[in-house]
Formats: C-alpha cells, structure tokens, sequence
C-alpha cells in the first residue's frame, strides 16, 4: 500500500509539473520571449555553443541566461564573461535535471522582461532532463561527434522531445568513427520533425544556421503564433 | 507532514541499499568473483575500453559482463560479438542508475561462479549512478579527453567515489583543449587516492597498466585481503 502511495505522488508530481511549465510558457508568450532549454551529456559543448550563438545574436536580441549545475558556477561566470549577457548560475543540489517548479524559483530571481531570447543550459545528463518539461518552447540538444552516432537508440526519450538537435565539434569527425547519415537516420526514426544542425561551435561552422532558426523563433513568439 | 514521509522513504531506500550493495560484495567474496562498477558519460568509451581490457584478460581470467541500458541491446551484444564472454544485457526501464537491488535482480538471472572477475557497465550518467552502491568492490569512472579537463569540477561525486578513473580518447589530445595535469590535480583534490590512468581504448595505449591493476585486484579478492 506504501508503494502505490508513492506511485500516485510521482504521478501528481508530473501533472503539476506539466501544469506550471505551460504557466512558464504563457508567461514567456505574454512578454515576448523565446524560451529555449538546452541539453546534452556532459563535455558535449553546450556552453560554448552558447557562448558562439549569443556573441552572433546580441546586437540583435536582447538575451538572457540561466545555467544550471550541481555545485560549481563555472558556465553561467563563463557565459557572462565571454559575452557580456547577465546570466543566472542555478545549483540543483545533486539532482540530475530542472523541472518547471525550480525555473519558475529560479525565474523570481532573475528578471526576464524585455528579453527575446531565454536560454537554459540544463545539466549535462541525457537521461532525466529529458523527464521534465522546463515550460520551455522548444526543447535543443546537443550530440558531440565524440560520444558517437549511436547517442539516439540508447537515450531515445531524449531525441524524442527535443525539437531541434545540433550536432557539434563537426570539425573532429575524421578522428571518430561517426557517420553524420545515420545520427541523422537514428534521430529523424524518433523524431521526424526534429530540425538537425551539424556545427562546430569552436570553428564557428553551422552556428549561422542556428541564428537563424533563433531568430525565425524570436518572430514567430512575438506575434503570438 | 506528507514531505517528512517521502524524505524517510528516500532514506530508508538508501540504507536499504547499502545494506543489500554489502551483501553482494560478501558473496562476491565468498566465491572469489572481483566486481568492478564502470560508470562516465554517455560516448565517453566504456563499451570499447571494456572489449579491450577483457580481450587481454580473457586468457588468464574467466570474465562475466552486465551491462545496463535504458531499452536497447546494443552494449550487451557489442561486448558478447568481440571478446566472446558471456554477457547479460540488463534495461532499468528508463531509470537513471542502477542500485544494489537492480544489481541482486540480475544475479539471478545471471550465475557468476567461476568467474574471476565481474564487471557492470553502468548506465551513462555523471550524477545518479555516482548516489547507489552497486554491491561493486571498487568503482571505476571513464573520463574522455573530448568531454574537457574540468568535468571533476562540475561532477564532483562522481570522482569522489571513484577508486580508479581512466582517462580515455588520450589518441586525440591534440585536437582539444585537454590539460592532462589540471584533469589530475582536479580528481585528486577530491578523491588524494584515486587512481588514474590515461589510455586510448582505440589504439591500446594504457591498457596493459588497467589490466595489471585489476589483475592484481583479482588477486586480492583471492586471498580474501
């Protein structure tokens, strides 16, 4: 009887959850701002993805961050270092996501008005940051040609709720065994629409195509589609 | 009051475990069976570092593989194709660990007498696995040169409970930022008696230290010391 006890509160804690990310949501659509929630195993590049994007979108977007990790303060001091942005460093306390209660804790210390783009580096983890939606608009991972094009049948319920995947450190890809055809194969099987983005965020290949999907979103939220 | 029961059923399940870890680890024992617990991000070379230390020991050691996925097979079947051990595929149903009960489930499906030295590829995460004792003698954690020098900085649980970290991909150096030293000195400041090990699973370079060592290991466990 305990066990089913605990069943039913991990149930209502998903259905709150859902309830306050679309809440997150709606706030965002009423102000303006594109909120979009980044993922990927650890080392795969996400905050120097960011670091790329933002330093290319700033003179047109006014942009804001929020980096969540366990214990240290190293991306978001990176992110505010190497571009100038304000950006917001959240500790989870050893959990292995955000859900959309800790972002909206986090979004009362961090003023988002006037921004146009909202951007959350979740922690490095393909398994439970998939779990939860963050009240993000779209949802954008990351998968390093290192970690191999397998990624997709192993941590498929990442793939599956992400809409856009960018496909980072192009620039090693004659050093690994990855065959960019089939990442795009295993990914596109779990997720037909997802948009797929092979860059190096180090070379600067790619991060133009991703601006422009970003700056396409910032539209479209803004006049309310 | 219904908070205060959830953190004491979290509790309970933690020295639930580590009680049940303490049993698999006398049985193990008892039999002669070293048990080694293999964790790191997801790409990060598990999968090949394994098919290369095993193929070397496979003369000398009667060796059993489990390995743990969310759904897929893929591991299992790598592993049981390129060494010829016996190897039991084990899916955790979307979990992003797997604890000592997990570990208990699958020796019964899976029978470890005989066998010199068992091995658990874990599933790859940096956070959950880093919380559970699998019932393991010692927990060894792959890093890989592609995923940064500063990973001990963001998952810093993870080294702390790792005995031996293998510092893997060491074939691509070159092409990252990597700082072998600072990687050491940032392990070692959580974990003064972790021991490392720069190898490359790709081209062979370091495996013969990681299979001394677990050689050596398995002669521990032999004379019950």
């Amino acid at each position: 009887m305990s066990e089913v006890r605990v069943i039913q509160i991990h149930e209502s804690i998903f259905a709150e959850n859902d309830r306050t990310a679309e809440r997150i949501r709606e706030r965002m659509e009423k102000q303006g701002t594109l909120f979009l929630n980044v993922m990927s195993s650890p080392g795969s590049g996400k905050t120097t993805t960011l670091v790329a994007v933002i330093n290319r979108l700033k003179d047109k977007l006014n942009i804001g961050e929020m980096d969540v990790d366990i214990q240290s303060s190293l991306d978001a001091q990176r992110v505010a270092d190497l571009t100038g942005i304000r950006a917001l460093q959240i500790h989870n306390g050893g959990l292995c996501h955000i859900d959309a209660d800790m972002t909206a804790r986090a979004l009362l210390e961090y003023d988002t008005a006037g921004l146009d783009l909202l951007i959350l580096e979740n922690i490095g983890n393909l398994v439970c940051p998939a779990e939860f939606d963050t009240g993000a608009h779209k949802n954008v991972t990351i998968l390093s040609v290192p970690e191999g094009d397998d990624k997709p049948l192993k941590y498929p319920l990442m793939y599956q709720v992400s809409d856009v995947v960018l496909i980072n450190k192009m620039d090693t890809v004659a050093y690994f065994d990855f065959d960019l055809e089939k990442a795009r194969e295993r990914i596109l099987a779990l997720n037909p629409n997802a948009l797929i983005f092979p860059i190096s965020a180090k070379t600067g290949e790619g991060i133009d195509a991703v601006c422009s999907w970003i700056l396409a979103e910032t539209e479209r939220v803004k006049r309310g589609a």
